[in-house]
């Protein structure tokens, strides 16, 4: 049975993990006959949002805590992941992955990565296990990764230009499919960055965790 | 298409909505081209529970603002509901059902229902709309029904006879499957009363989910 990693960001789309997208992968992972362990750095988020509002809260929360809402109090904090112990890494998207695994939605490019993120996900690519990025996660992918990267974030020209100019080349990709860089081993997937229901999310995440699963 | 109202409690399984169980109910009823719109009390939550360690928080939290998390936002406070305006009713289980939506987990049998979610349910029973509640959320059933109506809520016998001294009748019922009181069009499954797994917790809410838009 292959063994994937998944990293998550929080628990909310727009300062945590888009929930939808993670309990989708964890879904497709297990219809896939792969185990799951999530893990999420043990840090304060950058901040708080009233998902109804938009509105920034005045509180403060912890990513790793926040995170394991979604799987019933079962993960572990980043600096735990043993990449040796896994085949496989998944990363969902939300503005987490973009506001406290890196630095993105506030710096834009070049992005800068969370330290202990940026250590595993870097022991992943070397280790030539694959791994699957979705939604805005896959910013972080060209400074993880050589020059010459492929990926794909979806269809906004601004979001894609800064994936260029940190070195990535970006592929438009509908959200019923993914990109594989088959040199790096490496899948991406738009899911909620084009998706507009969870069918639609569902459709490419399932396509690229089947993949992913394959690969390992 | 079928337009079904879903209830949540809030955004996590020990102090509100169980993610998955919620997650995966989108996803169904989406599967079976029936159409979702959210609802959730404006009420603090009972507590906040660290969902790593278990203890309570001291914290605040609103049910509606934090049930906003799962759905991205696209949700509306209870008291907007119209139950002419829907063919069908889905509420979704997790603690928040039995801590935010009722008294149960901290007062027992016979159990309080908070008074707007009564009076939801209660249209949609006396409109002879079908009705799916799931994993503890059973736990509301025979103070809504009238008495002898049936149900599943897992195989703890002190919830089911909780259950039953209500007026309940309560049926043991495997993970992947529902039960249905057809008299009373109303259906139940015990996802995470029994689930292992996200897997497990599917099985039995794609089927009571497509049954319960077949009968709307």
């Amino acid at each position: 049975m292959k063994k994937v990693a998944v990293i998550l960001s929080g628990c909310g789309v727009f300062d945590g993990a888009e929930i939808q997208e993670v309990v989708l992968s964890l879904l497709a992972l297990e219809q896939n006959d792969a185990q799951w362990q999530c893990f999420a750095p043990d840090i304060d988020q950058h901040h708080v949002i009233d998902h109804r509002t938009g509105e920034a809260m005045n509180e403060t929360r912890n990513v790793l805590t926040e995170a394991s809402r979604i799987v019933r109090g079962e993960i572990l904090p980043l600096t735990d992941l043993n990449v040796d112990h896994f085949d496989a890494l998944l990363v969902p998207g939300g503005f987490g992955a973009a506001k406290n695994l890196s630095d993105f939605a506030y710096n834009g490019d070049p992005v800068q990565v969370n330290q202990e993120m940026f250590a595993v996900c870097q022991a992943f690519a070397r280790a030539e296990k694959p791994a699957g990025y979705m939604c805005i996660a896959p910013i972080m992918i060209p400074q993880i990764y050589p020059k010459g990267v492929k990926g794909t974030i979806g269809n906004e020209p601004d979001i894609a230009a800064a994936f260029n100019r940190m070195g990535g080349e970006h592929i438009e990709c509908p959200v019923s499919d993914y990109v594989l860089d088959q040199r790096h081993h490496l899948l991406s997937t738009p899911a909620y960055m084009l998706a507009t229901s969870v069918l639609d999310a569902a459709s490419g995440i399932n396509r690229m965790v089947k993949k992913l699963v394959e690969l390992a």
